[in-house]
């Protein structure tokens, strides 16, 4: 038997098609699921294996030996199946599921019933895509955790020329700069005290999302 | 007259209410608009505005003022209600117009109508989320240049107890460790040589993406 890890995708809305085309493109060997017969005849094209069935509907998973997958992606829009489909993944004792959901709530549901990761791509992507519209000097920002995230700056007129010591970014606004980007893809990620910040680098800091509102709103000021 | 950036953002999916709740959080004024009263409804609560409207109705949009915003956020589901609220809005003057794509044929149509940015927020995440699936222990990855990126990695076994000197990781693997996550969002982003690896910890390191997956090829054998 081969020992290659065995992906279910279950759900082919733009979510579900992406995580499925993806894990095809890495090598992985994948069945896709959806009750439309439309999104089954598009998947025949990027899939291993696909197939049209109701993911709430136990036997229907049963008869497709779900129980031998290594890892299921549960990707459907509403809630009620999403709880379903993951239960019944849960059950048949998949190791890893992974399960989109649209709200904390859900999101609460699934970890009770031993759902592994629950990703909220709309929502994550939405924060990222405001951070980085609110500010010109902001180019990207993510999320660590409720509190905590990593952000791209670009370097202010005021701080090139400085160094990392003159412009005390941890006392000054409580984020740590963790590598400054310079031109061509160079990077340096153990930047030091006394390295200086020339114009066009770009920062990297990670800290408390209110201190990076307050050194993107000083970027604002300065422009 | 305000010298604050005017933001209207159209349709109250999760995306859009994600994008809508995360430019209020950081200050600015925000206008929403979405046919469903209901949406309409719950969105009192955290927007600026909130106003019921057919987006793809030029009337509707011009009598709400919408040539005097800065920046328009269209995250409307459907392909041709999306076009038509887009073309409206870059037809109005507003300077930047960003959309939220369903297919790489929509952006064109968008791009070629003159929008500003095209986002495919399930698309993106789902790449990413496929990524992270492929290696067990690699929790998460986010590219910061071709070479570099940051990944969240879960402790192995072997690294629990010891210190951060113990380990060593710059020397052994090339990557700098920016921030460990523990239980419960707790996340201490200015780790010392003496912090202790717990059990269950995240680690988030930095560095070249080769030295990365070196480390999970380690994670992988230690399993
Ligand atoms: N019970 C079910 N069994 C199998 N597939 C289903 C079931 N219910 C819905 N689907 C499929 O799930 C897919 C995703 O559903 P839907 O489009 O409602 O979700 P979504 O959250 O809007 O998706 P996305 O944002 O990823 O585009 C659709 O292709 C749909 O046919
Ligand atoms: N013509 C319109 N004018 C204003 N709002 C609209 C219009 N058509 C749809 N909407 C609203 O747009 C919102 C997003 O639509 P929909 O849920 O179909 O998109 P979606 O891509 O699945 O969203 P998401 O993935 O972000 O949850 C809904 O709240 C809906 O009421
Ligand atoms: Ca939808
Ligand atoms: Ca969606
Ligand atoms: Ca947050
Ligand atoms: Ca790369």
């Amino acid at each position: 038997m081969s020992m290659k890890k065995q992906y279910v995708v279950i759900g082919l809305g733009r979510f579900g098609t992406s995580v499925a085309k993806t894990l095809v493109d890495q090598g992985a060997d994948v069945l896709v699921i959806d009750s439309s017969e439309e999104k089954v005849d598009q998947a025949i094209n990027f899939a291993t294996h696909a197939v049209q069935a109701d993911a709430t509907d136990e036997q229907a998973l049963k008869s497709l030996g779900i129980r031998n997958f290594d890892v299921a992606c549960v990707c459907l829009g509403e809630i009620q199946s999403s709880i379903m489909a993951a239960l019944i993944c849960k059950e048949q004792g998949i190791d890893l599921v992974l399960v989109k959901a649209q709200s904390e709530v859900h999101a609460k549901v699934l970890y009770k019933m031993g759902v592994d990761k629950v990703v909220f791509p709309e929502r994550d992507m939405g924060i990222r895509v405001a951070h980085n519209l609110i500010s010109s000097n902001i180019l990207d920002f993510i999320e660590l955790s409720d509190d905590y995230g990593i952000a791209e700056i670009e370097a202010l007129p005021v701080w090139v020329g400085k160094t990392l010591i003159d412009l005390d970014f941890r006392k000054k606004y409580g984020v740590n700069i963790i590598a400054i980007k310079g031109p061509e893809n160079a990077i340096n990620v153990s930047p030091l005290p006394g390295d200086v910040i020339a114009d066009g680098d770009v920062l990297v800091v990670i800290g408390e999302e209110e201190s990076i509102s307050r050194l993107e709103q000083r970027g604002e000021k300065q422009r």
